[in-house]
């Protein structure tokens, strides 16, 4: 779940990086759900567009029916702006949902962590069965959204190395499948 | 060190994806050196792009001089056609040296590790003061490039679920950041 604090939500733009950082949720779906050659369909992304001209909206990518991609920046320059504009593309929605009621909801059915480098290490905690990991793109987590999120979940960390959001969700990725590897360590 | 079998060697194309798949490049690139408002000064990178029309190309990007670039497509569209066309932008060079050539020259100075999904596992293995770890892009390493690296080094693996090469190489930073944090995991 990204917390896109300037992704644009219309689509009347050029690049993905001049729509608010829109390169940021890119980067952020790849590492979500691509593996070599194959999607991840156990996985569910979320992003709250917060930018310009009419925030929220809400991006939902489900792993089980999104179809029809690749990672390259033209495909997704390509499928924002379909969405944005109200068209479809499958495994893909949009609606108006706020970060704090789709975060609430989320917490209904799985467990919240907010990705927050003086966290407790990850490696030192046990991660319940459905996780949800809060993250904010390049400019963080706007101090009352984590703030709310903090009533649902609780802080977690990848260490002290300041990563890329993408980065910390494909680390995420690695440590859940050495997890299901080895379900002892 | 990414062996690139289809990545272009002039600057004749109109995007990354379609110059060879150029743009799983740029996510290599990324992957290695950006961090969160940073990059990573202690990384060197290496691709050797084997497509049309003129193979090799060795493409070396060193992170201490490396500078003026953002993690987006355009950026990178832009550097790579500049340093294809022989064009220079600061830490980054280009030369025609081989794949063979240029792993002789790194296992002089380091330890070459190749990602191999029948490796070792990474986490079952102390990695050397100074790696050098070899991967292939979409289509994998060559046979013979592959047999000739392991003649200097060891295969090594991230477990069953096949990554993107980028994928790897985030995992690969996430790793080794964790192990100088604490020396003795």
């Amino acid at each position: 779940m990204l917390y896109s604090r300037l992704g644009r939500t219309d689509s009347k733009w050029l690049t993905l990086h001049d729509a608010g950082r829109l390169d940021i949720v890119q980067e952020c779906v790849v590492a979500s759900f691509f593996l070599s050659h194959g999607l991840r369909s156990d996985v569910t992304f979320h992003a709250v567009l917060s930018g310009p001209p009419q925030p929220p909206t809400h991006l939902q990518i489900d792993g089980t029916e999104l179809f029809d991609v690749r990672t390259d920046a033209e495909t997704w320059t390509a499928i924002l702006k379909k969405v944005l504009n109200r068209k479809t593309h499958p495994g893909i929605t949009t609606n108006k949902m706020s970060f704090e009621a789709l975060l609430k909801a989320k917490a209904a059915t799985g467990q919240i962590y907010v990705l927050e480098e003086h966290g407790t290490n990850i490696e030192e905690t046990k991660i319940a069965a459905n996780p949800v990991f809060v993250l904010g793109d390049h400019v963080g987590l706007p101090a009352k959204a984590e703030a709310f999120a903090l009533r649902y979940g609780e802080k977690i960390s990848l260490g002290k190395t300041p990563y890329l959001a993408a980065s910390c969700i494909t680390v995420l990725n690695y440590l859940l499948d050495r997890r299901s590897a080895n379900p002892c360590s």
